[in-house]
């Protein structure tokens, strides 16, 4: 094996490899191995991955290379095994959105009716939140858990939600700096092979996505959304993981509240009941956590995962697991049980609409970045951000608007960038004279 | 001008200018001055040039593009300035074949007509030859002159052929190197400013281009051949110097010898008379020493052009310039005077066909390949060459041949690698039962 190994390296040489990919030929396995193994053992320099990454925008990838590099990638760091904790590990992953805090419900909610959780998030970047920011939102919370710690979490309450640990998917973290100054980060087989990548490495045994589609999401259309998707799925099929991709709609915020404490708080308020289940975030999150309880073998059908959720939300199970994990995470249940406690700043500022008429598009990334100036986001990875502040949306798409009555509240700490993202939020919300016509919620479904 | 500067800098982003190219949009002049001079300047790293090099070869660049990338290259080191040397001054650059002694024939006998030839050529590397060490293969001779020196000789002889001077043209350097590495060497546009930008930077007001088309060349069809040429020619346009591009034959060897001093010889053999005129290496000198002497304005036509050169040659005339520029550049005049003692090796080995028939096609490329591991050509730049070795073809493509007959002969000094050129030699040529067609010299003509 070593000589077949050695031989291997020693024969192949990346130039031609590049020129392969440049011509439009398929990688074999033994070929993306030598590139991540290469990349991650600093043997390939960055000139030569940024070339080969320009070649598969250019070019694509199969399903079988797509795989492939994915599983690769994988194995280029530490995998978490989480077979000694019993059941069938269910992981949930979204590509980004705004007002998006369906993990913070669904996680808990899932484990209130036997579902395992053991999740790796990371945190917001640029106009997308982060569930590690949200968690935080609640003073105490520690998202850097050791691995046993974490276990022992998912093993007593059935869910943790935590940071990702320090070696996992290093292939990833250094394609995707590279990705990023190289406009290589628009290509389906990269795209997916990242996120699944990392998925793959943090033991979930099966994975429900959710791909995000809209102005406020990375995949802009509908076409390239099912793509992406459909890459995914196909991953998880090579792979051996169950998984299945739910297409939703990110043409504007999912839920109500854009930034950490008021998602946390919004989350608090659904599994509180206090939210109605035509809720477009109340949906959504109905969706995914049903196909969770299907793939973990927890529900026989849809049918009867969504009477479980409904169940688990409505007694409050959910709500209580909820708060179980953030208290074994180091949280002061005190908020969780008051939860505008999470949101205390110095300024409420209610914003009104310069006509009357009907909310019609909203420009959910636009929404993000004024939240973001607020300082509930960071604009590079160093920067801090602010728990308690951002936007609380008072009326969602197609909602009757009038002058007298705010259509959305600023929590606000700094007035540093008030304006700017007052302008941007007023530019971000259009208003129509015409009711508008209603958009769907859930697009399509990819298994 | 200084503030237009910086805030053009200060605006642009070198990954929207490598998304640009990737989503297939024409760059500006200014984005691509400011991707050479940050690529100069150290300000842009290798892994944004490799991934926009690929973009390039992915999408391409229009004419303008392609001009402007020349010219920024052009400028991003030395111009030389040939304006103090009276007349047209009139280069020519081949892209590189095998057997190809082209330069050493014409530089002079265009000279001798009254053209004035500043040329700055290269060294050979893999399979192709270079005009540098084919003139240093006689002794004495330095290639590294000085700027003065180099304008001295051509004041005084009407040509010199040199080294590249220090800092001339610094972008391809470069690039140039990346390309190697990033698989991102076949694109015309890249292909056609690396040359051009080069010739420009030595100072030439005309330049004819020999393209070389077939297997030993680097455009192996002709479609590519005349996509090249077309581009080089389009970029003389824009840049104002006047600009023919020849495409001629490499599916075999131009001339009868492969290797240093074997071409010196034979040049100073055809300069002598000793070659036919339907010699298809003295075909290609007159080719292109007539567009030479034309663009010059030394000839009215071809007609007297071709009739200028015919002369020169018989009347040695030619040789003289050659053995003049040679001597101003250090070399010992005897061995022009009597070349064979350029080629003195240890041992001169004939080698026979395995059967009789006709001379087919040649792989003009093995042949280079086989003289280079004779020691005649580099592995990596650093090699040295010794400057006897080498192959003399006896037969050419379409002559008669025979087992009792050598087709070719080898100058050897070193046993290392002789059997395996002498496989790669005869792989190289196959014998044909009937007389092969005639295979055109020149192909196209691009002005």
């Amino acid at each position: 094996m070593l000589f077949a190994w050695c031989d291997r390296h020693n024969t192949m040489r990346m130039p031609e490899i590049i020129e392969k990919k440049r011509d439009g030929f398929e990688l074999s396995d033994a070929e993306i191995d030598f590139v991540i193994e290469g990349l991650v053992a600093d043997r390939i320099p960055d000139y030569q991955i940024a070339a080969w990454m320009m070649a598969i925008c250019w070019r694509g990838m199969t399903e079988r290379e797509t795989a492939s590099l994915t599983r690769a990638m994988m194995y280029s760091g530490d995998v978490v095994d989480l077979s000694d904790i019993p059941g069938v590990k269910v992981d949930k992953h979204s590509t980004g959105g705004v007002g998006d805090t369906t993990t913070l419900v669904i996680a808990p909610l899932v484990a209130a009716c036997g579902g395992t959780v053991a999740k790796m998030s990371g945190r917001g970047l640029a106009h997308s939140g982060g569930t590690l920011d949200k968690l935080e939102s609640v003073p105490g919370v520690c998202v850097e858990q050791s691995m046993d710690d974490f276990k022992r979490i998912v093993r007593e309450i059935g869910v943790a939600v935590i940071g990702q640990s320090g070696n996992l998917d290093p292939a990833d973290k250094r394609m995707y700096a590279l990705r990023d100054v190289t406009a290589t980060v628009q290509s389906i087989p990269l795209i997916a092979s990242s996120i699944m990548s990392k998925k793959l490495a943090a033991g979930a045994d099966a994975i429900v996505l959710d791909v995000k589609m809209g102005n406020g999401a990375f995949m802009q259309t509908l076409e390239d959304a099912r793509k992406l998707a459909a890459s995914m799925v196909s991953i998880g099929k090579h792979v051996g993981r169950k998984t299945v991709a739910v297409i939703t709609d990110m043409n504007r915020p999912l839920g109500m509240a854009v930034g950490n404490g008021l998602e946390m708080k919004e989350a608090i308020d659904v599994l509180s009941g206090q939210v109605p289940f035509d809720d477009p975030l109340v949906r959504v999150c109905m969706t995914l956590g049903s196909y969770m309880l299907t793939l973990a073998g927890v529900a026989k059908d849809a049918q009867e995962a969504e009477a479980m959720l409904s169940n688990a939300l409505v007694s409050g199970v959910g709500l209580k697991k909820l708060r179980d994990m953030l208290v074994a995470m180091g949280g002061d249940p005190a908020y969780v049980d008051a939860p505008e406690r999470l949101v205390q700043t110095s300024r409420i500022i209610p914003v009104y609409p310069n006509r009357s008429g009907y909310v019609g598009c909203i420009n959910a990334q636009d929404i993000g970045l004024a939240s973001c100036m607020l300082g509930a986001g960071r604009e590079s990875k160093s920067d801090s951000v602010d728990p308690a502040v951002g936007i609380l949306m008072k009326k969602r798409y197609g909602d009757r608007v009038d002058t007298d009555e705010p259509y959305a509240v600023l929590y606000v700490n700094s007035e540093r960038r008030l304006d700017e993202a007052m302008q941007l939020l007023d530019s971000a919300i259009s208003i129509c004279d015409e009711k508008p016509e209603e958009l769907p919620m859930i697009y399509d479904v990819i298994e």
